[in-house]
């Protein structure tokens, strides 16, 4: 059976917006249960600056007390080799960096131009490989920067096989403001796999116009299995529900599960997750599918799936 | 330029379901106002018993008093002869059937079995070319029927091909329950399009599971051009936001003009109309856009669409 394989970001994307300050142990009870449902990918935190993301500040004690189940994987965002080093010392098993395809972009995030920040990416991803680490390597506002507009295919091309060379193992295509459309999807999905196996590939979406879930379909169709997503969608603003959220695991997992896809998630225990991820964050959550799931879940689903 | 061709069925499929009855008067500013926008195909209501659908009680005074702009085409539901009689005489442009592709469905639904609904269809659709009418059949239940669960495709295609004999000149595939994803809609519409042409097809998606937009997608892929779309998504329960509302029309034509596709329908004047709509029937609407469409239509999109 065919099959995906997601990871779940909303412990890092997610909640790294959110104001409310979680705990370091209901971070880990989310982790857990979402390895319970058979999440085998988390993207758990990030090794960023305490100041710059409050919510990130406890990455040194929050990974080492995560349990991992055999064949799972936790990966945290690293900005530099000094976030490398603590996620080491924190016994991370997998990194990822992450690349702005814009000059402008990087600037405002990590107050350097692109090549400076390309320049740190390999040094990283150099560093992690001869340690053995899982690299991955997001490339951010790949279809369009918020402050320069469309982004060249080209130069998404360009920044893949430059980490590519440096040693990444997956190349993480980031819509990060949500702009996509499936037709971007397809047009940088196929050139990219001029030079890339799908297997490199990954695709983070985010649902902001609504077409999260239209755009994944699109990069399935072209061989694609790696997805980022977010429980509940988390990634949002809490003032405009759905306004910027992640592309929710749930709606994900759905889609897939009746298109034939295997994930390895159980929908019943990914709602159970995704209740406790909206208890943590304190309003309400859930991706597009959730009133449908929650309403079955009790019944013929639960009984499907297990 | 490629377009697609959107009929809003707000005013039927949405308002149906609603507890509160809209005002002829107010039905008329909400259609109005969809003209106003670009849309050149409404549904705009049911001849179907005022008993069993009071929201459409005022069918025969409502119609009598749209302004059609020239191009545009007004349609409306009609369930037997008798619908269409009285359709008549309120000088419809346009009528519509519907079929459910299960027996139990229509015994449900209509109180006969698929043979008789059938006949009815074919009797109604004839009469209707005979009187020049513009004619499109629904089969509802497309892919998934609530009481006899998957739809054998090869029924689906018989009865399109029946009603397409007897004078449809568009069958519309209606995922009536929301129960498609991108995958099936893949392969029934491949199918169909071995005895129909694409200009012959339009597709009805609701959104229950969150992959209307997808599937809508997969379709245009496919060289699908026409395609039901409810104002603010409309169609939902009120209690369950999102929960099983029809394809909203703003996300269609968001995602249409994003990938190149001309609609005709002004984005901002189509919030004016999604806003009314939404006072209206009294409770937040709006498709999975709407924040991102809100938060922007006061801004760039206005000038770039005007």
């Amino acid at each position: 059976m065919d099959s995906l394989i997601i990871t779940d970001v909303g412990l890092r994307d997610g909640l790294q917006s959110q104001a409310t300050l979680v705990s370091t142990h209901d971070k880990l009870r989310l982790i857990h249960a979402l390895f319970a449902a058979g999440l085998a990918r988390i993207e758990a935190t990030s090794f960023v600056s305490p100041r710059a993301v409050p919510q990130m500040a406890d990455a040194d004690v929050l990974l080492p007390q995560v349990v991992t189940p055999r064949g799972a994987r936790l990966s945290v965002l690293v900005p530099n080799l000094r976030g490398l080093e603590r996620a080491v010392a924190a016994k991370a098993a997998g990194i990822a960096v992450v690349l702005s395809a814009s000059d402008t972009m990087n600037r405002k995030n990590i107050g350097m131009g692109l090549d400076a920040a390309t320049a740190v990416c390999i040094a990283t991803l150099e560093r992690a490989a001869s340690l053995g680490l899982h690299r991955r390597a997001y490339i951010a506002v790949a279809f369009e920067c918020p402050f320069e507009g469309i982004t060249p295919s080209s130069r998404v091309r360009e920044l893949a096989l430059q980490m590519t060379a440096a040693g990444a193992e997956e190349i993480v295509i980031a819509d990060t403001t949500g702009a996509a459309g499936p037709d971007q999807v397809k047009r940088l999905v196929r050139m990219l796999l001029d030079n890339l196996s799908a297997a490199q590939l990954g695709m983070h979406f985010h649902d902001t116009r609504g077409m999260a879930l239209a755009n994944a379909w699109t990069a399935i169709e072209l061989g694609v299995r790696r997805f980022d997503a977010s429980i509940g969608g988390l990634g949002g603003c809490p003032f405009a529900p759905g306004a910027a959220g992640n592309l929710a695991t749930e709606d994900l997992v759905l889609m897939a599960r009746q298109c034939g896809l295997d994930t390895g998630i159980d929908l019943a225990d990914l709602l159970d997750a995704e209740a406790l991820a909206q208890d943590l964050v304190g309003y309400p959550i859930g991706g597009r599918s959730i009133h449908w799931l929650r309403s079955t879940a009790s019944g013929p689903m639960k009984e499907k799936n297990r």
